[in-house]
């Protein structure tokens, strides 16, 4: 499984995403799904996946290489769509694309879910940032001030935290901590999904080259943070009142 | 959906069930999960449900109906079985005999879950307190000291904070605390489960007469502990260290 939340706050944006695939419990890998297309200066697009990782691959493959049009003529990409409205829809046509060439006849009866979720955020200069759940059908829809982030993957765990804390004026160092707490939450309870961790955090307005941290299992802070965190959530235990009947 | 909770600790048994069901979301009414059977000072027994009610309120009325075996021979009961094992089995086969009933050629193509799941527990004169989870399937496990707890339903949302407070020897009324928090969580974010809670406590060795509470939507305590929770996690956020790369 997977899990990845992605935040459009006022302060700008969040993308978090683990990186443990599996195919059952006994073929367990690791793979990057968080992927970042940018033009410094100019726009920032971040692409968090789930689901089949055939597909979620290929769509950012395709995606990759359609950048690049050498010796053919320039079709719609991810660097020439005017607005991130039109770069998530690109992103679900090219999921609708994959799934149309991957699954068939033969396949139908194998069990086989060829879906794939992306997480598509970003900002273009001219636009405020924006964020974008593209669906394994291809269709898609926006976050807004009132819902300010999507999940994809093992999502239940780590969603009462986040809908404890998280507003659209939360700030991005908050969100950032909560995030973490979430993704601390949900592998404690879920093997399937695993550390590291990849985040970003963009600024509104920056257009800063991106600088993706990746969490491993081993940083201090990632424990300092799970150590207090636990002991915290003890502490407020603690002092909450009894009640008459608990005997 | 439903979300329903059962421990088994050092102290004692405790149960919690929402009161929620729905069969879509324009179709939501409120069935009491909780049925409890018991012979003071002999036996106490108590059953959560979740799944397909009309499964689980048939298992629970040929339960009840069975003890009383007016006219006819006295079969095997909740109250003639000499252990918490052998209930536990007369759950499962009940329900196995309830989605043979119901379950044919005609309805397979439905798409008709009849499926229920069942947290029975309790404690038999002559044994330590026990409980089990019974499966859709009539088959069933046990609680140990490693995993002191189950639950059924809805169960993600309020898995983290059960994990990271209950162990088998937590007391009684720390996890009643954890148990109604659990409940919050999951109430806040899903909203298929609902109030009111049926909650029911009991100290190993007691057999004293059931005494569940339930808490209604008003209830103070429950309103002051999510207010307590919810200030305790946002003190505790608040002190929680930053790291340098969330600018």
């Amino acid at each position: 499984m997977t899990y990845c939340v992605a935040m459009r706050l006022d302060a700008g944006l969040l993308f978090a995403s683990d990186s443990r695939t599996n195919a059952g419990v006994d073929h367990i890998a690791t793979f990057r799904k968080m992927n970042v297309f940018e033009v410094p200066g100019e726009r920032l697009i971040t692409l968090l996946s789930a689901g089949n990782l055939a597909t979620t691959q290929s769509v950012v493959s395709l995606l990759r290489q359609r950048l690049a049009h050498k010796g053919v003529p320039e079709g719609e990409h991810l660097f020439n769509r005017a607005s991130m409205y039109d770069v998530a829809e690109l992103v679900g046509r090219t999921v609708k694309e994959t799934v149309a060439r991957d699954a068939n006849a033969q396949t139908l009866g194998q069990g086989v879910d060829f879906g794939g979720n992306f997480l598509v955020g970003g900002q273009i200069r001219g636009e405020e940032p924006r964020l974008f759940h593209v669906y394994a059908q291809g269709n898609f829809i926006e976050a807004g001030q009132d819902t300010p982030y999507f999940q994809i993957g093992e999502s239940k765990y780590g969603k009462p935290i986040i809908d404890r804390v998280v507003r659209h004026d939360t700030s991005l160092k908050e969100a950032a901590k909560c995030t973490l707490i979430s993704f601390d939450s949900t592998i404690r309870s879920n093997l399937s999904v695993g550390l590291p961790i990849d985040m970003l955090l963009y600024r509104t307005d920056s257009f800063a080259p991106a600088a993706p941290h990746r969490i491993t299992a081993d940083d201090p802070y990632f424990l300092k943070l799970s150590r207090g965190w636990g002991e915290g959530l003890r502490r407020t235990f603690a002092r909450l009142p009894d009640e008459d009947w608990f005997r």
